[in-house]
């Protein structure tokens, strides 16, 4: 397998891109936008790099539309010029996605950022990308609703739906592929098309959102997105308990899914990461693998729940059962949880984090996660795991000392032999940081004659390959890929 | 809007498919499969009509492959001729999707039905396309497990995927879109790839297998389905209740869905159709609007969901609630709603249908109804209302005197207005029938530009327009829809 999460060699420009021609560009772009187009230092700085440890690569500048119209105008500028255009929502993307690796304009939509209309009768919103789901779930608290779909990171609603993201309650409410219905896009060549619709399910041809859903902004830019909402639940509880041995922990969440008890989040965490919390959160978690779960439903629903859980845990020898009763502790549970990568890169003071991920059938996972950890100590590095263990999907975060090339060597070496591991499991190299520049070598392994077929969609809408060029798809689409 | 449910005007060919083409390419198939392709008028006339009202088109050969190996041999043979391709499964799809309107080879994949591996620890089912849904779950019902997806007819699995099918169950389990994991599929050059994995969710690239569910056989033949399968609940409790106005029956399912109360099935009936009913299987419901539904879960939630769900219909003014307390009792309800359709044809004696549906959102679901009840009692036709109510969807079974050119008229005008309906309400002009070329004159008014993508993917995957030409898609990309 290639060594793939080298950044690969610059690719050649997308379109004959001349000095000339983006100059020409920019200054039709500085017309149309004036102080919301930027070629300030700071702000190509800014826009430089993500929350992962991809060097800096700023693009040539950076534009901040307000309206769909306005990306659509935007976007016919950069297309007669060859300019490539890259979004961006919040820069916490893990692969790389909205880096301008082979420069041109980095979209930023953060100004995007309303919502449109409110259907509380149909449990749907219509927000622009730049919210975030922060953002969003602060103003949906009064109607009662709210928006599940949970990475961690306040991402962008527009970013996360360019990734497919998933998260900690992705096993009760489904991942961004649920919970977007419909979308508006603007395509490689201006032109404005919406997708899906405001009804529950549709057999009226392609899918379009599906395939926009992952396609991290090589098919189109998103400029508005209709939501599925779920009812705030009446009830929720949350524990947290340790385990002797992982396999312990994986073998109770198998049994709670064979149960068909509807956990809301169901997150692993391991021993490294348990003395890191300890340390960074000045907790007292006993320094073993946990699981940490929640339950939403009625109070006589959670109740049944949570007791047949802690029968199972109990069976397979858990112990510290902490059922967190009330909202502060649940909160302190979650914070904690979303504190890992922090609390993980702290734990080795000055190292960054090369974080990957991946996804199996769950009969899979406990022997992915020993596999893998086994690997991380051979190699000689720290990196901790943890996972949304419902789902298949766990995350190594090596932690790596800065401009150390031989750790960061050792760290790729993992991260690939992880990759092959969950194809050979039938899982899939990532589970939800997606592809980007980091996951792109892998694409080949894992889908096959598939990844040409993507190479060719990606030929028939952006035939220019002016939209997030470098990331995800093959870079020219081999004849026959398109017969 | 056009007069859509007319049978379009023939179209060209998608290939210049001269007689003696079309003769070397069933030459050729005829080496390859000997008895298992065949010119029989018997067989040709039985691949000639689906369930609905389409006129018989027969095509010019049935072929029965085996294998995927065979399936790619055959699409060769085809694509070096230029001759078309329509997969067949079980031929009850609704909107002519499996017939040979343009001629050719069809693909009859009914000796493709075995299960190639079972994965219970993970809830999966790899099988073959032409499995039905009733085997399937025949074939399960040891492992504890089962396959919810349920559009009434006795379906094969492929053809369900093709039409992304839902159905009674869509509105707990979800439809195909949500239980088919990964797919092989054929593509129009005689490629087989892989889409998805056997991992819970993947942010791995383009979603290929949603761009697959729907495409009504036009983008690529499915050959192999990894299905999520679910755990056979451990309590079920169905009930069926009269009320005096469909608004109450309507405002019944939005209390409940916004009580969150996870409704395993919740089904309306007309009073037409309960007379049907009445008629045809000798049950004395009232002759009012119905809902019937069902719970699944464990013993208490079951009891609890029932408990909620008869105060909401009390404070609606149901009546008559029955529940069902025996697997009998249920198993009758649920055949009684299966069996609608012959009841409907039945209450007219030697009528057609004119089966079509909508599906909108739901709180424009009332008004939907009535304005399509107001709307067929104005033509002067009888049309039972009935549908899948928790998504939004419903159907009008217009009962046709056959060769009746008139009625056949008016009951194109009123399936026509309510596809402009559901538009104009944010909803689709199908729910789950799926598009074929009943829907395709729609296409446009859903999709604006969308529609013209959709071609333009078509013609990137099938440039000659192989794959069951005539369905879903425009004609001919114009030439902009590819830039």
């Amino acid at each position: 397998m290639p060594d793939t999460l080298s950044r690969p060699a610059p690719q050649t420009a997308p379109a004959p891109q001349t000095a000339a021609a983006r100059e020409a560009a920019l200054d039709a772009l500085s017309a149309l936008l004036g102080q919301r187009l930027s070629r300030k230092p700071a702000d190509l700085d800014h826009h430089a790099h993500s929350e992962a440890w991809y060097p800096a690569t700023p693009p040539d500048a950076v534009a901040w539309p307000e309206t769909t119209e306005e990306v659509s105008r935007i976007v016919r500028i950069c297309a007669a010029h060859g300019l490539p255009i890259v979004a961006w929502g919040t820069g916490t993307s893990l692969e790389a996605q909205a880096l301008a690796t082979e420069g041109g304009l980095t979209l930023d939509l953060s100004r995007m950022r309303a919502i449109r209309a409110l259907h509380a009768e149909d449990m749907q919103v219509v927000v622009e990308p730049g919210i975030t789901r922060e953002e969003l779930n602060a103003e949906l608290r009064a109607t009662g609703l709210f928006f599940p779909v949970d990475p961690g990171a306040n991402a962008s609603i527009g970013g996360m739906a360019a990734t497919r993201a998933s998260g900690t309650t992705t096993v009760r409410y489904g991942s961004m592929r649920d919970n977007v219905m419909g979308l508006e896009v603007v395509l490689a060549d201006g032109r404005i098309i919406r997708t899906g619709s405001r009804a529950a399910k549709s057999a009226a041809g392609y899918d379009l959102t599906a395939l926009m859903l992952g396609s991290e902004g090589t098919l189109g830019i998103i400029t508005e997105l209709t939501l599925r909402l779920h009812g705030q639940p009446e009830a929720i509880t949350s524990a947290v308990c340790a385990f002797d041995s992982f396999e312990a922990a994986v073998e109770t969440v198998m049994a709670t899914i064979q149960m068909g008890l509807p956990m809301a989040r169901i997150e692993f965490v391991d021993e490294d990461v348990a003395r890191a919390f300890n340390a960074y959160a000045r907790t007292d978690m006993p320094e073993k693998p946990h699981l940490l779960i929640e339950f939403h439903g009625s109070q006589a629903g959670v109740a049944e729940q949570a007791e047949a859980f802690g029968a199972i845990v109990a069976e397979m020898g858990g112990a510290d059962f902490d059922w967190a009763a009330s909202t502060e502790a649940r909160n302190a549970l979650w914070k904690m949880r979303h504190g890992a990568y922090p609390a993980c890169l702290a734990w080795r003071p000055g190292s960054i984090g090369l974080v990957t991920d991946i996804c199996v059938p769950i009969s899979r996972l406990a022997e992915a996660v020993a596999e893998t950890r086994a690997d991380i100590r051979a190699e000689g590095l720290v990196g901790p795991i943890l996972g949304h263990v419902g789902d298949g999907n766990f995350h190594a975060i090596l932690l790596l000392e800065r401009d150390n090339p031989d750790e960061l060597a050792r760290a790729k070496r993992v991260a690939g032999r992880m990759a092959e591991r969950a194809l050979a499991m039938g899982g899939t190299v990532t589970g939800e940081h997606g592809v980007g520049i980091g996951k792109r070598a892998y694409m080949q392994a894992e889908h096959g004659e598939g990844w040409a077929v993507m190479g060719a969609l990606k030929a028939a809408l952006d035939p220019r390959n002016l939209l997030n060029p470098g990331k995800l798809v093959p870079e020219t689409p081999s004849p026959d890929a398109r017969a």
